[in-house]
């Protein structure tokens, strides 16, 4: 089968926004083919964030896509937090009416939608690696994405091209240099992963603030526990010996005689970088940035993934509203509205980063104010709702 | 007439915390004498805090020394935040149960404290700087005040003395070096604070946040403006001729053809620095430490009279419990319950602070947070409720 040469949307990267996307605009009829230049068992298995934001699990619903969410995704009606010697949970439906979250990972979000995808006959291409977009400024009268397939030189001609390539991605780099802003952090501390054959011994996640530095306690399934710690930036994982690692988790987390972390083989290590960054605007005439091509969070506040859900739902509702009713108004407004909530995001991840770790050389006073922020999170309602309105996602604009 | 030998507490300092413990002592029987190295026109003219919380009103009203308070302070319902170009109104009633803050300089507080002190008989001796502190420990049975009376070294025997001189005070170096640690923070930016003969245009406080600086606009009285100014650190008054003053001022709150400061003489010119500290515990044995002695916030959030005030009342508390009842319970407890006040207003303090300030080199990333922290308060009603909650003030403990 020869590859299609001109479609409505062109998106480029299948990761959970592009695929989303792809979902979204078949549904409402608008034509998208999707590029992705990895191959389809890479993609499926890139570990990456587990939490759901309600407005995502409803989005995903909406579209027919969470059959295999709704049996084996693990609803989650709070968080615990682990400070000096106290435990303190936030009951999500108590704070917010009802909001709640789901822990399903990112990878089986992607599995479902590749298969979705697939099964549809939607145009996916894998190993379809993008090479340039050219024709992106407004007043041209289409835009082309050049990539390659199957080793061949191939064009797509479009009215519109969506980078869902992340961070490093091509279409980004599309965009005319001086048009585009990018304001950034990066965070002197990054974060130890494993995955472990271990059942969780928590019923929901348990975000740690110790001396010894941040440590947080999730969850992929039943019988796989998903756990970090922070370590200093440049860590190579295998400075981390097992031993180590579940004695360093269980000191972080006020291991006793009565409780300590369930172990198991570790079947997964990895170290991740922490690093804020937002592109402004997400649009470029006919290119359009969502998800990590727009903008990244550090997982502390476990938005990366519901960012770029909220994005494409967003953009998606633009996209069949201008092949609807001719008019652009909402995808001109596409970046503003997308904006908001994306810093939003970035502030409350930046919040939930800077409140749990601890920075090197970090002063008694600043480790004072983090606990004092802490205590006032479990002792004031506006405090505890503040961070479960946050944690659960806003409604999705506009 | 010769000053008094001994007393119960000595209290070292006629600031409000001093004046407002010895008031309180002195309503329920409790001995004591107050050491002032200033003399009194000294003290009554000290320009500092201008807002008073609820609880600190309510001490004063208790303690019968609101009279004029009640007459010439100004009661507010709110603040303005301004940011970009918009105006949020903080409506402190509605958000709080009905809390509200008094605009009431600290020199009128003194003041009448005095007067009350002076009126009453009450043992207060002006220009008598104390010299050291003996026999603080514990265990020793009394402890003595040196310190100088007319030139003439004199002695103060007494069962405590409570340090309310000040962050440089004697008092704080009583305690044995081992036995305190301090928690500091500087800022890198200080305030240049005027006070102006003219009619403030606004009925209550305006906080500017703006790419120039902070601004904040406040009041003394109808006819009196108290204005600041984010200046860099070790900025000289002298450099701001007052016509560049006002064309900041307007500039920073965003003045336009409808709106701009009313203008008027400048009698006052300081520049104040901006410093968090806090001294743990606030008592050592038989000396305890009360107000700016034991800890320093930078005056964004309006807390360090309110601080001191609230110190008083539960240390005065204390005295009596133990004069009466011959229980050293809430004094054991004294610092324990204050510092959990006291680091919740350096957190706030510092979040006011650190949301509305530009730092030096400040990033494009960092002021995109503040804006977005300043759109969630206008926006989110838990947001605002926690700033209000905290503006206002919480009861005082235990």
């Amino acid at each position: 089968m020869n590859p299609p040469r001109h479609t409505q949307v062109a998106v480029v990267g299948a990761g959970p926004a592009g695929l989303l996307l792809a979902l979204l605009l078949r549904r409402s009829g608008v034509d998208c083919v999707v590029l992705e230049s990895r191959d389809r068992s890479y993609v499926e298995q890139r570990q990456r964030a587990g939490i759901l934001e309600q407005s995502t699990v409803d989005t995903l619903r909406r579209a027919g896509a969470a059959a295999r969410l709704d049996r084996e995704g693990l609803p989650h009606d709070g968080i615990e937090l682990r400070f000096g010697v106290r435990r303190h949970r936030i009951d999500f439906p108590a704070l917010t009416g009802g909001r709640r979250v789901w822990v399903y990972a990112q990878t089986e979000v992607v599995k479902d939608l590749v298969a979705l995808q697939l099964q549809e006959g939607g145009p996916l291409l894998f190993e379809a690696p993008v090479r340039a977009v050219t024709g992106a400024a407004a007043d041209a009268d289409h835009c082309t994405v050049h990539y390659l397939h199957r080793g061949q030189e191939t064009t797509l001609t479009c009215d519109y091209v969506v980078g869902c390539d992340g961070h490093h991605g091509v279409v980004r780099r599309a965009a005319p240099q001086g048009a585009r802003s990018v304001h950034e952090r990066t965070f002197p501390y990054s974060w130890l992963g494993i995955l472990a054959e271990a059942p969780p011994c928590y019923d929901e996640l348990v975000y740690a603030h110790s001396e010894r530095g941040f440590a947080l306690a999730s969850m992929r399934s039943p019988a796989v526990s998903r756990l970090y710690l922070q370590v200093p930036n440049g860590t190579e994982p295998d400075a981390w010996p097992h031993e180590r690692i579940w004695e360093e988790l269980d000191a972080r987390f006020g291991a006793d005689r009565t409780w300590r972390l369930n172990r198991g083989p570790i079947t997964r290590k990895s170290v991740l970088p922490m690093r804020s960054s937002v592109t402004e605007p997400m649009r470029f005439g006919r290119v359009l940035l969502a998800g990590d091509a727009a903008h990244i969070v550090p997982p502390t506040g476990a938005k990366g993934l519901n960012l770029a859900a909220s994005d494409v739902t967003v953009l998606a509702r633009a996209f069949v509203h201008l092949y609807e009713t001719g008019s652009a108004q909402l995808l001109d407004s596409y970046s503003d509205t997308c904006l908001r909530r994306v810093w939003r995001a970035e502030h409350f991840s930046h919040f939930m980063t800077t409140t749990l770790h601890i920075a090197p050389g970090q002063s008694s006073f600043d480790t004072r104010l983090q606990l004092s922020q802490l205590d006032r999170i479990a002792t004031s309602p506006h405090a505890a709702a503040e961070l479960a309105e946050n944690y659960t996602g806003l409604p999705t604009g506009p």
